[in-house]
């Protein structure tokens, strides 16, 4: 008998195996942990992660990462089929591209030195080089949070591109890769969508409406405050998809126009209104999985920006003399490949969507 | 007139261009400090990286990346073809894959972590769960040597499968990406190998000799006496590759049985003697470029091998719960990207091969 395993139309159980002969490559020492063979493992997260090894292997662990490789392949082959061209870029830095704390740091040959929170200032210099540049790569965030949103390492997907007119290019590009995404899935894990039960959205086009809209949506309808004036509260992004969906039918939403107090240096300010800027956020199911914009190019602009923000442009001076020697008007955009798979999937909580998670209290396996 | 930039039979110099209009869509704020019209940029190394996002710029140095994107592009596309499902692995990790003091460290949480020198533990626990598996990802290493072969953080492009039955098999894999990789350049890199002038390798069959065979050859012929006995010395490395050469017209060489002394523990002894491992590493152009082989996957040996070894069973304890449970006999390799384009193409330094190089006195831009 020849039905193969990768036939999903053929049910192995439907089928006689007659056996001839049976070699074994290896016998375990122990028996496991966990049973394998039921449809769910029913164990907490803590026994989930610390059994790693073993519990990987579970046929539902193995379909979240499945659907994850895949998301990641039609990243790929999005972008390339877009003339963008993949970069590797450093992860041990000098300088955090977001500031804060949330930097781990550590000793490099004497000199003091950070682990990436994002590939941004390379990115951009990439730009002058090919124009349209993408990359798929850990970053790492020392954020003290332990929530279901939050791991201290992950998978960005970047990409950032040049000659553009407006940020409103770069939401069409992801825009493009999403639609790309879900019929990606939707060929290649046919069985991993079903075990899963995942359902996938439906992406026409996507609204956006501009922070202050969004803000103003909040706290008439739902009469939010929320925490910061600048920015959304996890509560505000909920509620805010919760309306998008029921005006529009969209479970992605696009938020753009965030004050400039809330956005880097490097984000480019609205010629209309210079206390916002040129970006967006992108929520889906509730959560931001996405930060892009369009970013100063200019040299004396940038030079202004960082005494605006009150940084020192000597720390800068690396990354500042693209803008002194000239580069094309651009900008880009970070996903974060485990929200985005936590949320395709329907995960309670972001580190089921990494294969070996890593927080607060978690460094092994 | 339409001539596209793409179509690399069209020289431009031949062409006229009529203008009707041209945007400005940027202005630099100074002249360029290098001349990136020049055929070569003309300027030492030092300057080179310096001025990275500039130099970078020039069509040679476009050039190198370009290739050196195909060569990953390749990777993938072989190992996908061949049913290879792509992890990514946490690079802050608790254990050191290697040992030794060539690892950096940080303050993770209170916790002493480190940054990872080879997703070697997690491609083997990833091995139980997809049996085949590879990742392309950052790897560091903390090594104070400052020469044209050492960069210290680099790209590693790892594989991991089961079930084996020998580490030939590995070494298989291996010559067939490299196959591919060649056929992909040239399908895919013309202009870029012909403007680095670039003489792609003859792969047919890969010759392999024993590592006790390559150092009588070395002695009797060259007089080497190596300044390790179970380790290849950097000018054996050369004389060996003349050697290759010289009688097969191979610019590749397998070298199999590294000394059990200078292989990690994971690595699987040799049946006929157990002095040896079931390893190899491969030799191009006179360096090393991968190192692999098979491992150990029972639980009795694991632990034997660590006691060998002289290494704390307890600190490895997450690592051979793997063989505790059970695993497939399984093997691989890793590949180092930067060493294989430098080689590739020639260049006379591994930092070229590096988009933004980390060395010891170099951490920017």
């Amino acid at each position: 008998m020849k039905a193969s395993i990768k036939d999903k139309s053929v049910s192995l159980t439907d089928r006689e195996l007659l056996i001839d002969e049976i070699t074994i490559l290896s016998t375990p020492f122990e028996t496991l942990p966990v049973d394998l063979s039921k449809p769910e493992l029913q164990i907490n997260n803590a026994t989930l992660f610390d059994l790693r090894p073993i519990t990987l292997r579970h046929f539902k662990q193995k379909s979240i990462f499945k659907i994850q490789t895949m998301i990641v392949r039609a990243f790929r082959e999005y972008f390339e089929a877009h003339n963008f061209v993949e970069i590797r870029t450093p992860k041990i830095v000098k300088e955090g591209a977001e500031g804060g704390a949330n930097i781990f740091s550590l000793e490099y040959f004497g000199e003091k030195a950070y682990l990436t929170q994002s590939p941004q200032f390379y990115k951009e210099y990439m730009v002058g080089v090919y124009q349209r540049v993408f990359e798929v790569a850990p970053v790492f965030r020392a954020e003290k949070h332990n929530t279901s949103r939050h791991i201290n390492e992950y998978i960005s997907m970047d990409i950032e591109v040049g000659p553009i007119k407006n940020f409103q290019e770069i939401m069409q590009f992801e825009v493009g890769f999403l639609k790309h995404m879900v019929s990606k899935l939707k060929e290649e894990c046919c069985y991993e969508l079903q075990v899963l039960n995942v359902h996938l959205p439906l992406i026409e086009d996507i609204p956006a409406l501009k922070f202050y809209e969004a803000k103003e949506i909040l706290n008439k309808k739902y009469g939010i405050e929320g925490l910061e004036e600048d920015d959304l509260s996890p509560e505000e992004e909920v509620k805010l998809c919760e309306y998008i969906k029921d005006q529009t039918g969209s479970e992605f939403v696009f938020v753009t126009h965030y004050p400039k107090t809330k956005r880097p240096f490097y984000a480019k300010d609205s010629e209309e209104n210079n206390l916002e800027t040129e970006s967006f956020d992108l929520l889906f199911r509730g959560v931001e999985i996405t930060t892009g914009g369009q970013r100063i190019h200019h040299y004396e602009e940038i030079l202004k920006k960082l005494e605006w923000k009150k940084l020192d442009a000597d720390t800068f001076s690396f990354f500042t003399s693209l803008h002194k020697y000239g580069v094309i008007p651009h900008g880009g955009f970070g996903l974060g490949l485990e929200r985005l798979t936590q949320k395709i999937i329907g995960l309670g909580n972001i580190k089921e969507a990494s294969l070996f998670p890593r927080d607060i209290t978690r460094l092994s396996p």
